[in-house]
């Protein structure tokens, strides 16, 4: 999979990014602080973002590039968790895998009443207007942009090509995913970044109120909570809670071996597909799959570990 | 139109729903203090519920039975509001006036991390479950429950013809919108409340969280604030500004003027009708549409004040 | 069928409507003249309206009101006319018979340059201004207002209720088909005058431009040609072109005689239905049925000419 | 609930169907012996009709006219049988109940190679024609007609008014429900018999196939055998199989004691919803309802055996 | 056109398919025997399957390639068989063409009633467990598997990529075409095999039961019949009865001359469109194009008979 | 952009076409004159074709090919026209930019009456049968055909592959818009030439009759006029009135320098979005970007002039 994004080039930037997170939020109609974030999202095995959000590590979003939906699908059933899928997307770029954080924005229909006092408190913490780009100015690195925009399309566009350009390189190419519309699809199909959306319009945003940034949104029949581990494919996009992440990419990894090694069997056309799939019948067969498995899950985890080792 | 409604039978009830406001509801994923909620409703010229909500009323939530969608429309789209419909639904009883003052409830997808965090903080306060009925007890007399189930048809049913009942009866006949479903039609049907909604099934519901009571909701393209006058016809549900509800009733009194003289002039039958309508072209005619205008307006409000005098 | 609107009161008006049919209509921008409205209907057996319409004579309007869809379908098909019935109507008074003379009507999308220019020509010909209202005062006794809205909800209503009590007034009751919205909507369903539309909505008509007056109109999968005799049921509506309207209506006298007599027939119990439906096997029950329909048919048609007779 | 049908009237007929039975219809495309239909509902606890469909018998059909969705859904739900509900109908009769034993159809679009087949096959067994009325005159008192059209619309009409008319003869009123179109509406709103469908059409039945009588149909995300217990209410209908005949109708007994004393406690406005409602939390009001059930349940037992008595 | 599936490795396997054939499969709900199999597609001109279905033979199926809908609906509505074309599908690969025997497969919502009669009719029969993979261990060389799942999309996946790579090394690439989903789309899009799918999903097959394998099912608007000749281009499916699978080839060469000789004189750009097409009017220009139609029909035989030839 | 099309080729053809303009056009139902077309395209300031549409010059063509909706958006909705873009269609060639004057064309469904007497008209004007290769066999280089079927897909195919390649050698690669469908997919899918269509069906145009020639039409919510300058990208169409045709691009040139001016300051990964978009807030900024304005400007206004130099 090709990155495109000159990585270098971002290094030592976006360090503001950390001081405005200090600047209160609860200027917007749907607050949610800090220790509210922490409180609801107890369970998170990691580290924190500075805004409160569970931080996914680097390494994890590297090993879920490769994670499709039904691999996720498998342990959050198990789990009892049936509603963290969304489908029914646009996708500006089918095949790149979109994987991040989520950094949550929350919109609702414009009434000015309402918009005046969450104006007002904003310019007492020092925002000149709420709009999209108050969201957007805080993307970190490894974010992927999830906003709630109850599907609206005429006046419905987070970005345009401008600022989907911003977001690419805010976010190191992390994507988008709007219950909404974006303008400028034309361009946007030249900017190497995974995005989701429900239309496309050539109105740009406008006749909605930014309500919330990183409060639990919602995306079709899911609840997105900020610093969820968001992953896409061509079928829909998942939002993992960040306890679930290892247990999936582990789970992960028998799944795509267990699939490697079905279609090796199929290949040589010497079985009928109930004799290997879903488990080998023949205990001969379910031993080869067995150390096969073990092999390969092996050298995987070696392969995880030197990747690890490499990062600083 | 006629009431069914037994108003006697419940006089001296309700009187612990005071007390029970005083429960913090904190505990919900969207929080909204009671001092957030006069924060974004102070444009209010009314007193306030104990729960902070501004209070349309009685008088004025009377005047507001005769409101047809058209009514509202003229005066909001001049003020600049024209988020405040939502239509589309299924009505138990076309015909019937739904009028009261919002009491809204928010139900996201459910996701257990965050329902656990949320059931334990209500627990420390005294609330046993979270849960539809969590809200229901608190409704008020002349309260519409307003209910954002994010359209949910099967598990989305915010009540069976059980708490319909008890929704009429705490309300006095309030009524009832979700943008979701309900179950037991049948019965519904024979409950005299007007009735608002998406879809029926004959699940109860179920797969959701409650997130939050007398928070902003959003109903269609519509931002609801708890307290909003809400009205509906046959055609929608107006969900209508505090502010704005005796400057919109005071217009329909012209407006409902202005269609009678109107439909009086097209009944004798000696006009085209852009001679009366909009407004009469023929000077003679507009002096009489004037006299006419100001006669009925005297006579109209006499009429309510001497309702108001009578009201204790 | 009740038909509420006092027939008396307007006996002398609507003299004004002859006049002004002298005015010329070529400053819409679909123009049709009368010369070519009379070239396109020149099958017409009938009169013609001074607009050069058509004219299906009062007693076959009066026949129409027993005719269903079922009725009509049976001889427009063996005519070849398989476009002339459009359905996904929201009904006002189901059950009321929808019959009359197509009076039809254009808009399409504002565009400013176009619009100017037409209304400039219009203002040549002592139209003030070309709106809904232009064509509105133009309708005579037995018409039914036909509008092409293309479909428009929001900005798409061709009346309030004001308007649609003129429209009563003004065509006895005739009725109205629009392929767009109403408003005022609890207004209208007080009104008794059937009504065929996609949508309501609380906006007036806006946005669009009057395109033309008895021209060529598409509703649903229909041609409609002024003129055309307008029938709906519960279904939907059929365009009768006014060629086979007396056809129609005696295959339906037939067709409503088999099915009175086939049901009394089902009554009795002592047959299967295909024994008597569609046509009796038994040669004894085909003679009962034909001496059945002869003898009911004279009936009727003594009736007709009874009735005829007492019209001036 | 007004029952408008002459039962008297019908006595004695239909002795012919009996007899009919016996022609084999191994004719059809969707082969399904009275063996197999055996087989297949080999939990039925009842008799069996002629043609082997299972006898739910007329007293339990009786008390059927009660229920309503989610009194079936309760015990259905608790079984694992979560697939027997269908809705997204239009209903002729919205608030009659429908009631009765399941009488299967089914239709595929026309392939003439196949349908020659078929038409030869049924010729050898003296079936002139297959076609709709070839079931429809296989009806039998009790029967609901309940067609798989696969929501065809045009040329989708199962029956119009006359052979609705003598399905309702022939049924005693029993219903239709078809996944397809009817015609002749307005005729239909006139015969006093519940009918669910999809939609409405002019067009007689057209371009498609006979293929099954009393096979396994699918209606929506149902699978419906011949000889279920079919029951209908506003919200949909319910496929009941019908070894759960007598549970369902015995848990809603209880279901209805359960309302009516819940409607009761709360119209006394003396407490909050969630203190009586899904049970009461007080032990006395625990206690209350109980002997309440207890008293009423003696009561509906003693009134059920008493209408079995009368009945021959 | 690219086909990536190696030939070689499947030469000498699936044998075995054959003596499975012997297995009964009256064990399914929806049973259709081999007999009647042969008897409903009587008119088929080729040798049969061992499973008695139709064989298109192999040399038609190349031929079949360069088909497009609508080589195929001027011949097959000249038969007047109308019915043979469903569209509305996902496609996995558009641009690579479909063409198969079709071999169908029935699914209907679960009931556990019927469900537990089936499975153990099929464990007399040696068949473990009724599923999808029972129906795809059947799958033959040329196939394409066609199945009604009712559009289902929860729990309505077929297939996915182990399957789906197992449907490809059985049937050569023979192709899917299902009115239901498929999971793991991203997997599916990188096996070279024409899918056509209703949608996506995440789950796996689920809450429904397997009725019938090769008996007739229902896909869209079509009756398909175990062994049609399945073509499948951008537009949608079309299953070709086999007695006209060669008459459609034969008349889709001429149209493919005749697209190449107006393209060729359209080229030329001295003719108006109506000069050429649909056919020629000069004289010489009809003479032209006869001549060129049969110069290359000549061609496109001999072509085809050194093809024939070549295959052993 | 790689254009496929041989332009040498065609360079002294279609001389014809300027004749053909001479046969009048009077006979379509829905006639508009050259005259009518240009007292409502009066604002043109450009020349006109032979047929009277405005000829928005071929060198202001080539630079639209640059243009986006977004770019169009901008000046239009300024000048109040906020009707003129059609979204919700299928394209043939995503990313291939559709430049052209429309060349309108309107059908209505089929009623023989009507089309009887226009084909009768049409012979006394020379025209053997209106058809849609009439208005075909009149398109010019440059041209766009934009048609209104009403959004037919079956029978409402206004091309296959011939005369789609056809419409491409008439108007050099102009394209095609049509509320309808088109057939041959796959054959249109290797024809360069951009296609905006509603669906694809494999029948041929039929059940409808041509109204109108380079009328005014309506495509989704836009009114479009002969000659308006048509621009498509991947979200949909823009019908720009000739008057803003200058202003647009000139606008776009400004959107396109600001546009790159801004993703360079984004890529330099120093500032947050609200520091450079939409305008620069930091004085200096401000004026970096004004000088590259100017800067820009002036390139591209010297490269315009040398090209339109090169022109003949």
């Amino acid at each position: 999979m090709k990155r495109n994004f000159p990585r270098r080039m971002l290094v030592a930037c976006f360090s503001w990014c950390v001081l405005f997170w200090a600047a209160p939020l609860e200027a917007q109609l749907q607050s949610f602080s800090k220790q509210e974030l922490i409180d609801y999202t107890s369970k998170n095995p990691f580290d924190r973002l500075p805004d409160g959000r569970p931080k996914v590590p680097d390494a994890l979003l590297d090993r879920a590039r490769d994670l499709s939906a039904e691999d996720i699908w498998a342990t959050l059933q198990e789990k009892g968790y049936n509603n963290q899928f969304a489908d029914g997307f646009i996708l500006a770029h089918p095949g790149k895998a979109l994987v991040g954080r989520a950094f949550t924005v929350q919109f609702m229909p414009l009434r000015a009443d309402v918009d005046d006092v969450a104006q007002a408190k904003a310019k007492t913490h020092g925002i000149e207007r709420l709009m999209n780009q108050t969201a957007i100015d805080m993307l970190q690195p490894g974010d992927v942009l999830v906003v709630d925009l109850f599907g609206k399309k005429v006046d419905g566009t987070i970005v345009g090509d401008n600022l989907f350009y911003y977001v690419m390189v805010a976010t190191r190419g992390g994507g988008l995913v709007v219950d909404g519309s974006v303008r400028d699809l034309d361009g946007i199909s030249q900017i190497d970044m995974p995005a989701y959306f429900r239309a496309t319009d050539p109105t740009p945003i406008g006749n909605v109120m930014l309500t919330g940034i990183n409060v639990p949104v919602r995306i079709g029949g899911t609840t997105v909570m900020p610093g969820d581990l968001v992953v896409g494919d061509r079928e829909g996009v998942y939002f993992i809670p960040p306890q679930f992440a290892k247990e999936v990419l582990d789970h992960a990894d028998e799944i795509h071996i267990h699939d490697e090694w079905t279609k090796k069997k199929f290949a040589e056309g010497k079985y009928r597909s109930s004799e290997i799939y879903g488990s080998p019948k023949d205990p001969a067969l379910k031993k080869e799959y067995e150390d096969y498995l073990k092999k390969r899950l092996g050298e995987i985890h070696k392969e995880q570990g030197e990747k690890e080792q490499k990062q600083p």
